[in-house]
């Protein structure tokens, strides 16, 4: 059999059976090969971006990973912001690039670039399959290195004539890596340090933000009396009414600082010391306060859940808190953050996957949706824009059975729109609310943040995005997607409630003003 | 004064005075400066790609750069496509990157990630500026190696502080480099072979394209019986009405076989040896024939009116042939790529300037405007799709007494579709028509081309484009611009002659069958 058939049959034996595609002629064998080969679940995005934003979402839901399949440098290029918010996500995606077949490399053709420089960046493991006979164990390879603990961007580049050439087999899975077991002293140390009645925080990430790591997280916070708090963006939170009630660390570093002020001791339980996202002049980057000890408790690669209930057994035992249901009333009158967070927190459905790319007008969400039934957050992870409507859309794929909430801002939301298209051809059960307020209204606040003066107009313009408004009833339209405008609280109630009883994408633009 | 503004006065005074940007917060400062310094035109662009391509479109037309200002290294690698078509192209772009703050670095934050990485993959210059007393050198030095013949991308990496920190000084315009005049030797050698009555072609690109060069070229190609042949895929071709005619390269490779054929010399002028675009499994993907010999007469670092010039004085002088003026008859009927092309033909304006991204549909193009007012043809330069509507763009923000066409493809255009809410918020003359055949209809010429075998639909699925259908109309005014859709070859003409008599954009769709 030639590569591509092979590769295919290589990626199913693997429990691989999703691709996200915008194909070009260098895969075409691939694509000839899905004929060939049942099972794969090949999806098209009309831009890369939706192509690897939904590889990501895939992979954060489905816990496995999805393949993209990308057209040589410049399609990787375009998919590269997304798979920078899945490499920090830390999501097993296997990343396809196709190449030029390798004898035609030398001649420089137009396409040619430098794929390697491109996918180093996002990719924690790479390779390029160099003949037919090595490509369905390059696959398995790549699938492996995309699950091993806690998950990464692996990239596969797979030169035409590596398809098209006849001479594969199909290779089974490799075996799966465990995670590691903490070791018993790291977690005393960190049990000693919150039982030693100095202020401390337990600061839980990854796949300790799962139920399982939450209620072990809950009850030592309950147990030790330290503080618990959630990474800023985390991949995947499990929250909701029945679920511990975990606080997020603040966005803004001066909020974060507060969090954290005078804590003696912050334990990491897979995440990373707490840093600000930007730069600020005159302040520090490093949001540990002075006097405070950094201890690690477990990484992405270790058995989080069992270090945590280690470490609740080592500090006595007990119950987590857990998040009550309660709702809030459905809201009236004029839309804003708060009224848009009542309606979602109203009616978010049971079992809801909630895409947060919600911004500064989401500043509200949290707090409106905390006691709504049991659901999953997934929130923007690396900062690069136009991830919210493409993880959606894996996400979606990903879990056919649960409803999608897509929250997202208006600028956001033009960087990677084509997703309504794959919403709508995949009949996928995507609810979009387009927060409207017609700006780059983070960039307003930055702007003084940064302590940026300006003496005109020549800055405010650049996040105006009001001139000419942008209408998401008819660009959704235009791809398919029913929608519809809200310009108060009683019209996005209702519209709302209609887009989520009905199957399939739905868009709702909510015009909300500037923060 | 702080870094920002010096580094905006030097770009004024290097001549620089239009930049395209979708800005965050690392790049406050600045966006700040532009209402300190007046003088400099902000674009914004709703995402990178648009940027970037409109950055290659002003340069293209303007031959002189405008800056662009990304966003760190996501909105650099949203933006790598159109930057890998302007590296193509050789247009000249001063491609801004904002970095976090120097200091911030290490923290590895969120955006954080290997901007050099990806910013060599399209940049034949590259500079992180490290203080604020070195940004307006190396600012100028931007601009300068921007410039460096034939033209390039050069990227300026430019962290928070080196903007915000005070103790700049403006600097001002390097030198300008002299193309280099080609050795008498070469220029003979060439004569040499083009006399010598073997069957010989002039192979012309880049600069060579433009009115000076071709006049050259063709009077060359007269004088000596030898074959005028222009690259595949221009940068920017001067052709139409009073033109000397030239025929391109055949994208299909077996066709350029055929145009190749025979030849014992080809000449190239400011261009490359011809190669296959793709690799096909059993076919050379060196074009040159066996037994032509290979003579480079110039290069883009040449002053290559000269060296033509010099060419036509050795074989004897005389004159160009040159184009007549010719339209075709306004088509009526069904619409098809024929009687697209036919439209776009009879009613092409005085000095238009086209951006060809037309693809499949677009193969009856060159015919049907051969011979049509003079006008300026730019195509895609690196085969990276979603160029045209940002190129477009900037070409008419660089040539605003011109009217632009933007002639796009279905798929292409809904890469970068983005642009039309920069044309109508500037208010740009462009007139932009969609060939939507519902399909990726290249992928299903290249599926058998590179002879894979499909036996089922799976492999169609990824190239068709109608289920849903895209609606252009409404994606237009949700972005503000006027729109309309095109059945028959008559409302095509009707539409066209609109759109084409009123000033700002519109977009016309054509509903064309798939090939």
């Amino acid at each position: 059999m030639n590569g591509a058939t092979a590769l295919l049959q290589t990626l199913l034996a693997c429990d691989l059976d999703v691709c996200f595609t915008n194909p070009g002629t260098s895969e075409m064998h691939f694509v000839a090969a899905l004929d060939a080969v049942p099972g794969m679940r090949a999806l098209l995005g009309l831009s890369e971006g939706v192509v690897t934003g939904a590889a990501d979402g895939y992979g954060r839901m489905a816990d496995r990973p999805a393949a993209t399949l990308l057209h040589l440098g410049p399609g990787l290029g375009n998919g590269i912001a997304n798979l920078h918010n899945a490499r920090r996500a830390r999501t097993p995606v296997v990343n396809i690039v196709g190449d030029h077949a390798t004898h035609h490399a030398r001649y420089d053709a137009p396409l040619q670039s430098d794929i390697e420089g491109l996918a180093r960046n996002v990719s924690g493991w790479y390779l390029e399959s160099r003949t037919v006979t090595d490509v369905a164990r390059d696959a398995a390879q790549a699938v492996a290195a995309a699950q091993a603990a806690p998950g990464q961007v692996a990239t596969l580049v797979l030169p035409a004539d590596v398809c098209w050439d006849e001479g594969a087999e199909p290779a089974g899975p490799l075996p799966r890596q465990h995670r590691a077991t903490v070791a018993t002293d790291a977690v005393e140390q960190v049990a000693k340090a919150l039982r030693s009645g100095e202020p401390a925080a337990i600061f839980v990430g990854g796949s300790a933000l799962r139920a399982e790591g939450l209620r072990a997280a809950s009850a030592v916070s309950r147990a030790t009396g330290a503080k618990l708090l959630a990474e800023t963006f985390p991949a995947r939170l499990e929250r909701g009414a029945g679920l511990p009630a975990v606080e997020r660390l603040a966005y803004l570093a001066e909020f974060a600082e507060m969090q954290l002020s005078g804590l003696r001791h912050l334990v990491l339980v897979d995440t990373r010391s707490p840093v600000s996202f930007f730069a600020y002049p005159g302040r520090s980057s490093d949001l540990v306060p002075a006097g405070c000890e950094v201890h690690v408790l477990c990484t992405g690669g270790d058995d989080v859940p069992q270090a945590l209930q280690h470490l609740l057994d080592l500090v006595g035992g007990g119950e987590p808190a857990l998040q009550q249901a309660l709702r809030p009333e459905r809201p009236t009158g004029a839309l804003t953050g708060e009224t848009v967070a009542a309606a979602l927190g109203a009616l978010l459905p049971e079992g809801a996957i909630v895409s947060d790319e919600s911004n500064t007008t989401g500043l509200w969400l949290a707090g409106a949706t905390a006691g709504a039934p049991a659901h999953d957050w997934l929130t923007l992870t690396g900062g690069a824009i136009g991830q919210g409507m493409p993880l959606a859309t894996g996400a979606a794929v990903a879990c056919p059975d649960r409803p999608v909430l897509s929250i997202e801002a208006d600028g956001s939301a033009m960087y990677t729109l084509q997703a309504l298209w794959t919403q709508a051809r995949e009949g996928l059960d995507v609810t979009t609310v387009i927060l409207n307020n017609r700006s780059y209204a983070v960039l307003n606040m930055e702007l003084q943040r940064v302590g940026a003066e300006t003496t005109g107009s020549r800055a405010a313009e650049l996040f105006d995005l009001s001139r000419p408004d942008l209408d998401f009833v008819s660009l959704a339209q235009g791809m398919g997607v029913p929608a519809s405008r809200a310009t108060t609280a009683e019209e996005l109630t209702a519209q709302l409630e209609r887009a989520l009883a009905e199957p399939g994408p739905h868009l709702v633009e909510a015009v909300v003003p500037p923060i």
